[in-house]
């Protein structure tokens, strides 16, 4: 069984001019608007010089006014290498722009954020990390997108430690916020205690660890996860950085095997693979099982399929119930973060936002376990859900 | 005689809510705006996932479209270290941001172009370079800020070697290019030959050198310039990089000593030194003489005193006749070479937009040698000259 894309991937060449998503691409997506006026001199002697030079020594007198006197406290860099684009992988950096600038709007129009689209000419871990801490004045936070497991683990690690501004892999935690609502909320559905609660998470790429992390955080009874020799545990031996770290944290007994082991008894099972899974698989499943097939644009399992063995389905696209998108994280998150000047992004701030992201939706049913991408108010709650979190750790500038 | 800034530079600390200049700046002057709708899933399925990755495969296949579909190709870094901001110095990157916005809204207001404010955190040649490299596929052009002379020679030319885009130092060259526009209606005024003519040219720093290039390139008769240790020549001995290449292009005549020295009989006086000069060695200068005090806010000479030795008198104030605004010139410059999507910027480019702003003013009088800010059509004047010479020289992207 085949999923439907929404819209048809692959175009005949040559085409472009009767295709109107190229043609809404004309010239970007996106502009720079100034927020002042400048109609006449006295205008750009308040705005450039000789006025400008006041605020510039006001600043260099007191660098917390930095945030009070230019855009930077507001504006995000959404950055990549285009390592690791949609499902597309490896495209480089000039081709990964158009989902930068996607994202950068999505950030303006949810969170109110304004966002950079940053896409970077370099692979190499170092020049990466540096290339953006020696960008730090410019912004007051950092998105970064679509780059390669394992080294976005290390960038987003080191560039957390260098920059005393939040710094944010959305492929990672975006997935990993929404789903843990979505997962809160079939738990409730299907009546199960997070305690007592086993999930299965196939894929250790970025979103699969980031997952595992949270679902951990979150006091998850038992955690699997599965790549492709198998699940991981703490013997299976040549264990790269992130996949130990997984596996300190998961597979309490020791469940050794491919998915179809994993999945034995298992009550959710959370797909970010792009691989598929079996019938006969999700068969061994326990009862009123819960089903995410987040790969897009094919699920890992068609949502006709999986309803046939799970009480509760969700999957990552729009034409189904229960769509686990990011877009209904990283504006709010972005959006909470700034508002208080958070200097990082905390594990405690992503489950916040989870929680805040569950109790949207006020009565849980199986075809609406989280909210649409579309309804009032995500951001909002999500980022009143951050500030306290931020604010009670102490990751605010003082 | 002093002259009268516009605003106070200096100002009370803790009265800034009560002053406009800074009531204008809360939050910064820009935003980013999206140009496309966002209202419903539709529209997030084409403007995102899963319609963007048909834009992304098609630039992964013709690089040649990423300035086609996204904002790339109209889009302009403006870049500084902080290190030599207006006339304040070496204030850093973060206090240096009000300065980039202000140039990132001017470029909009003024031109139709797009830019990003960056700061960056290092002063290291090596690394600010590989910086903006690693950012080359995130922009049509690089508009570099306020960096301190002699450093910003050797950023802007190993830019230039290796970005595939136009860099443009502003400091120098919007100096340059509305310098060379004044003085050519000014000989015009004062009935001289170019080639006939000596301009006397007080620093030697980033907008110094960049004249005396201009100059030597319109073929103006001689060239002095003159640093703090008196006129540069080929003998003075231990001369940076820079300055060795002012020397191989100036001073004919081989004067020697001070500023008084080389404005003897000199026909025209630019001052870009932050300094002064005195009357008595204007009064060495020929009759009928020009003279353009451009440091700013307090010129060399007061426009007042100028007059008695001048028939032209210059100032880079909008409060006195003939304000020599760089903003007469990027906003131009970047479009047009941005129209035509330039590889490079070059000397030949800089001429023709002097040529075209000087052409701007059809009869020069001495009170008139330049248009004013605000006048309409000056950048559509510019962009106009430099895109056939960038496609004459072969500098566009094919």
């Amino acid at each position: 069984m085949t999923a439907q894309p929404i819209v048809e991937l692959l175009h005949p060449s040559g085409l472009h001019d009767h295709d109107p998503v190229f043609t809404l691409h004309e010239h970007g997506k996106m502009e720079i608007a100034s927020t002042v006026k400048l109609a006449d001199r006295d205008d750009l002697a308040a705005a450039y010089t000789p006025g400008v030079a006041r605020i510039c020594l006001a600043i260099a007198d007191d660098p917390e006014l930095l945030s009070d006197y230019t855009w930077v406290g507001g504006c995000v860099a959404v950055i990549t290498d285009g390592s690791s684009v949609l499902g597309l992988g490896d495209i480089g950096p000039a081709a990964a722009m158009p989902v930068m600038e996607g994202k950068a709007i999505l950030l303006k129009e949810f969170g109110g954020v304004n966002a950079v689209p940053l896409c970077l000419d370099t692979t190499d871990v170092d020049e990466f990390v540096d290339t953006v801490v020696n960008l730090g004045p410019s912004f007051g936070g950092i998105n970064l997108e679509d780059i390669a497991a394992p080294r976005c683990f290390e960038i987003e690690r080191r560039l957390q430690e260098r920059l005393g501004i939040p710094v944010f892999h959305d492929d990672q935690h975006g997935t990993a916020i929404v789903a843990l609502a979505a997962l809160v909320n079939a738990l409730e559905v299907t009546r199960r205690q997070v305690l007592d609660t086993t999930v299965v998470i196939s894929g250790a790429g970025a979103a699969g660890v980031a997952i595992a992390k949270i679902l951990y955080e979150a006091g998850v009874g038992d955690i699997r996860v599965v790549d492709r020799q198998g699940v991981i545990h703490r013997d299976r031996g040549e264990l790269p950085p992130h996949k130990l770290e997984v596996a300190q944290l998961t597979n309490r007994n020791h469940v050794t095997g491919d998915l179809a082991a994993a999945l034995k008894g298992a009550d959710a099972f959370i797909g970010v693979s792009g691989g598929t899974v079996s019938e006969r698989a999700l068969a061994g499943m326990a009862d009123d099982a819960i089903i995410f097939g987040l790969a897009n644009p094919d699920p890992e399992v068609h949502p006709d399929v999986a309803r046939r063995y799970a009480t509760v389905v969700a999957t990552g696209r729009s034409d189904f119930p229960n769509q686990i998108n990011n877009v209904l994280a990283f504006p709010g998150m972005f959006r909470g973060m700034l508002d208080v000047q958070a200097t990082r992004c905390t594990i405690e701030m992503k489950r916040a936002a989870a929680d805040a992201l569950a109790a949207l939706v006020a009565e849980p049913v199986p075809e609406r376990i989280i909210p649409g991408a579309f309804e009032p108010g995500v951001a909002e709650a999500i980022a009143e859900s951050v500030k306290p979190v931020a604010i009670a750790q102490g990751h605010v500038r003082s």
